[in-house]
């Protein structure tokens, strides 16, 4: 067993027992966990921030094998943890021991996945345009870029998601990826299960004779460690995940505040809306009620791509009242902290209070027409837990007004069948526009780890659309493309030698080339 | 020749005479152009607006190669404006003839590039990985994504590239091969060449059958309109090359103000430092001053990529009274606008008064040393126009502290031997962090428009430093990553259709595949 120390890890040491405390507690007895945690003082963020910049010019310098072996070896150490890591994430968080496996067996995975791809070596795009020395008027240079490492990159750990998105999570594991160091500021609510993790990937750091700054934990009773993390000079990109206003709040002191603004990917609030299409209702409503009732109470409601939002033909009372049955019927479960449990009750109670809302069987289904929905923007806003609203809609035009009524989403999900899908092309083209996924006949909570999934999407999904927070492409993030004009071939990177040493896919004169 | 009509395109009409009024001015003989130019107004801003919006609809779902067909279409249609364009282009920036002609070449060059790019289709980096209804303990879905359209940009025509960054330049291409409508708010220092490059583009939206609201192009006085269109809640995405101050108000405007901030792509202050390295002071000093002189005053000194701070050894005494006697004897060359020749006239006077500043020969080339220089930020400003200062250092470890203290640049140039790239490593791997694009014993001045190049760099160079606006990596500020999950495959764009009927690279199931 480990003994959890309760301070954070800087490089190689540990911090001083000296800020503010904070500390586990057990949601489902209600009881604090020890040991105390202390945050780290401002000295501390500093000494993190500055061992992170210096081990920038090493490890932007490792080779896409080094950097493999060093995330297979966080993944061997998180596993190595086995019952210890499941036992302390469940008494934090309540979530059950079968979900904190599978999250631990998707955090390695995804681990792996980014090894596999920075071993392979072909995501950093390497182009090059040879030079022509007798071109005319002007000569042409040599031109060869590629992605590179970004500096050190800061990542906030999400309470809903005690390992996957947080000290080992997906963002880490991309900006590993990329080649560029890490802190992480500890979520307050799994403290020890991120010392456990942190403690497994600093471990990781030695064993691959890695210098220390690669990799710092944080703790942070309130939010000056991370105010001061995304404020300080040497910082150069940031990942979050979680609610609107602390995305808003990052968001505004990385990139508005700043002097020198940097990318700061905050994934903040989606309601996922799902549209039932007419010929989905006649073919399968009792399967897709069932199918929506289990991704709504799936762990509590407690996730991100959660349906918050169904839009249903006014007339479809049967699908209300079986969805109505089952959610009444749904046992309550342990929400991750008090304060995402008593928000969610305020936000119930908000709701079986709205003039316009009609609340169907117990507290947790609601259901309003169109123009009641478009009159109330409150409506559209996530409350995060086991609830959903239904928004009836009479026909395409009222459906289409819907959507477009909508902020931008994480996800988007069509029920219908294929006549549906060519007779509601314009309902598919523009739930496009909101979402960064589009799921067909399905449910949006999962969300598969693999090269071609896309979780993100418009603000306030995340504050950059562009991009991804899982799956290989959430790479991107922390690299920027660099140029390097008529280097020797000698003083490039291998990448972008001529003989192609790594024998990665290039873009060479325009024409894609494998080895 | 075309009759200038003085009022802002929107779709295939014409705007009302209402607005404010601005006029063409020729900075080499001091007298207003005719027409009278009106602002566009705030109706007229929603209007272009709204039919940008509703061109989304249908220009989103073009094929590549009807993108191309429309590119190419510009880019003859400029071709044949012929010399009308240059005669125009020359009265109202007092830019060289051949220089407007390279200009036009490059253009058009570039919107054929975006061309080749978007019909051949692999940019769209597709990305397959297929489904197993049989994976335990949970299916895997079938997941498919791409680079799709972002909606409607804004993009802001430069002063010193009146073609080449202006109504068709880089920013355009990109999006309109992207699928995106544009909006140009014309730059007022040429209106002219505006409106005759405008006209091209709203020809060739016609003559390829596209919906008109796919461009518009608007005047403005001041800064409403350019303000009132980064804050409309219909524009996506914007693009700007300029000065500081405006960059930044308009991604204050974009990103920070806005409830749903969008990317905002400013280019805006660079000084583009060049490091002479003992090897190459050795072996080729005479043609490095000679290579630099040409660079610094090339056009007056009036690009993005100027060398404005030379990092040079401090005994190269020589080095610096040769290039001093060739500023000494440059011709004065007439500024593009009265305004920029006035800020340059007061930054060069702002330097001679500088107590630690010394001026060499004329008033063009500025010396000082590493001390001062670090003690002194208001010397790391660009200062836009014919002139460069060089700072001198002892050591390779004040040469170090000297690029530690750089801001983000668009480039930085190395002269050295091959010998010195291996001593001098850590100042390259430095160098690699500060700037979008590395040189190696040339001159950063002519960004070569290829698959490769990178135009960008950490912020002030750019407000988003991960990104290029010139060549074809370009395409991607304008677009974002889209999922599509389980869909039937005739639902699917064709990029991500199981026959890969375009005949694209992919990334399927993690393997690149080349059909």
């Amino acid at each position: 067993m480990t003994d959890l120390q309760g301070t954070s890890i800087i490089g190689f040491h540990r911090a001083g027992p000296n800020g503010k405390t904070l500390q586990g507690f057990n949601p489902a007895t209600g009881e604090n966990l020890p040991p105390v945690y202390h945050s780290a003082t401002g000295s501390e963020v500093d000494e993190a921030v500055q061992l992170a910049h210096a081990a920038f010019a090493v490890y932007s310098q490792t080779t896409g094998a080094e950097r493999a072996r060093f995330l297979r070896r966080i993944a061997e150490n998180i596993e190595a943890l086995g019952d210890e890591l499941i036992t302390r994430a469940n008494s934090e968080t309540a979530l059950p021991e079968p979900r904190l496996r599978n999250e631990t067996a998707r955090t390695c995975g995804q681990l792996r996945l980014f090894a596999d791809v920075v071993e392979e070596g072909s995501w950093v795009d390497a182009r090059i345009d040879h030079g022509d020395r007798d071109r005319k008027p002007l000569p042409k240079p040599d031109v060869r870029s590629m992605f590179r490492p970004i500096g050190p990159v800061v990542v906030f750990g999400a309470s809903n998601f005690p390992l996957a998105f947080s000290v080992a999570g997906g963002d880490s594991a991309s900006a590993f990826a990329a080649g560029d160091p890490v802190i992480v500021k500890a979520h307050p609510a799994h403290p020890g299960t991120s010392e456990l993790v942190g403690l497994a990937i600093a471990d990781a750091v030695h064993g691959c004779a890695l210098p220390e700054g690669v990799f710092s934990l944080l703790y942070d009773a309130g939010n000056e460690v991370a105010l001061a993390l995304v404020k300080h000079p040497l910082i150069k990109a940031g990942g979050f995940t979680g609610s609107r206003a602390g995305g808003r709040a990052l968001f505004e002191a990385a990139v508005c505040s700043r002097p020198n603004p940097i990318p700061f990917y905050a994934e903040m609030s989606s309601i996922n809306p799902v549209v039932i299409l007419p010929g989905a209702l006649r073919e399968r409503s009792d399967q897709i009620v069932s199918g929506l009732h289990g991704s709504v109470t799936l762990g509590a409601g407690q996730f991100c791509t959660n349906p918050g939002l169904v839009l249903l033909s006014e007339d479809a009372h049967d699908f209300v009242n079986k969805l109505g049955d089952l959610m009444t019927n749904t046992p309550e479960q342990t929400m991750l902290t008090p304060a995402i449990s008593a928000s969610y009750k305020n936000g119930v109670s908000a709701r079986m209070n709205h003039a316009g809302v009609q609340t169907i069987g117990g507290a947790a289904l609601f259901k309003t027409d169109s123009s009641q929905f478009l009159a109330s923007p409150e409506l559209a806003a996530e409350l995060f837990g086991p609830s959903t609203l239904v928004v009836t809609y009479t026909d395409r035009q009222q459906l289409i007004e819907l959507i477009n009524s909508l902020e931008g989403q994480l996800t988007a999900t069509i029920h219908g069948s294929e006549e549906d899908l060519l007779e509601y092309k314009e309902v598919v083209r523009l739930l496009e526009t909101k979402a960064g996924r589009l799921v067909f006949n399905g449910f949006p909570t999962g969300v598969e780890v693999c090269h071609a999934m896309v979780h993100g999407g418009p603000y306030p999904a995340t504050s950059e659309g562009r991009s991804s927070s899982v799956g290989t492409r959430a790479i991107y993030r922390f690299a920027r493309q660099v140029c390097f004009q008529d280097f020797p071939n000698s003083a490039l990177p291998a990448e972008l030698q001529d003989e192609n040493p790594l024998g990665i896919r290039r873009l060479v004169d325009g024409e894609t080339s494998i080895k």
